[in-house]
């Protein structure tokens, strides 16, 4: 039992949960997809499932925020950068047959309502990822209401052109929202 | 086994796919919700759970469609169709506590790999709405490729805007969206 098969544990969670949800997913497939025994599990998680499912959408939700944030930061400015976050999601959902979106938004529709602890952990994640958008474009130049409105654009405007991509297994929704949130940007600028 | 049997079983199963999603749901729940027998449901369904899902997401996607389109044609022109659309939802789900957004978005993120006929219906539905919301924006003069994405910006911003809400259980997401995407439908307004 070593932190190894807790990583294995998580990362099989963390895949299980994004692409068919939370509640689809029973422990069993968990630990079989880790190649783990049931009792590691509880070892590591002693509040089992949800215990083990809080734990997921934080680590995969500061997982993913590391990675957008590599790809936004990485172009030459905060107009690129958007249009770089958007048809970067674009090209990993076609390359992975459009199963890898938004790693923690199935779990937050599922538990919204249903179960609080849950809701909580996806409700931080979700704030962290406005505050790194808002800083952004607040870096830019952007005064502080127009940029948290355009933060909330950019990271709204993905996850719903997640479901919308996923649903009609096409791009376009992600092009097509990444340009507009991108123009939005762009004249947000200070001159 | 009357026809109010089979509504009864289908708005028992909206509710339910709605707030906790489709995997959560059991058969049992559903005609408990619907006072019903479970030989009523496989009498009207006779393809059970999955042909329920798939008749409640295109019934509940079509009356979702027809509320939306409702409330942005009795605004005085499109921008304003805009914001009513997104303070509209802002004040639903305000008003059910934040349990009453988009009817067929769990679903959607849950089947989008799991379930292909499930999927196709989903992919309908939103196929339907962008269509619904390109024909309001050409009407208002938007020519065709920039009437598109913005259709997507709008279904798929308060998609996001739903997620964010529902997780953070505030309604700035949806304002901020709105905003966002009614502003850039102002700027492609011909002359």
């Amino acid at each position: 039992m070593t932190a190894g098969t807790k990583d294995r544990i998580r990362d099989s969670a963390a895949d299980l949960f994004q692409h068919q949800g939370y509640h689809a997913t029973g422990v069993k497939q968990i630990v079989e997809g880790a190649s783990a025994q049931l009792a590691s599990l509880y070892h590591f998680f002693p509040g089992g499932k949800e215990a083990l499912g809080a734990d997921v959408v934080r680590v995969a939700g500061a997982g993913y925020q590391t990675l957008v944030e590599a790809v936004w930061d990485s172009a030459p400015d905060v107009v690129a950068g958007v249009h770089a976050v958007f048809d970067g999601a674009a090209a990993v959902l076609e390359a992975t047959d459009y199963e890898d979106a938004c790693p923690i938004a199935t779990v937050a529709l599922e538990v919204a309502s249903t179960n609080e602890t849950l809701r909580i952990a996806t409700a931080e994640v979700f704030d962290a990822w406005i505050v790194a958008a808002v800083a952004r474009l607040a870096a830019a130049g952007i005064a502080a209401p127009t940029a948290r409105d355009l933060a909330f654009a950019v990271v709204g405007g993905l996850e719903g052109a997640f479901v919308l991509a996923r649903a009609t297994r096409s791009v376009e929704p992600l092009h097509a929202a990444g340009a507009v949130v991108a123009a939005a940007v762009e004249r947000a600028l200070p001159a």
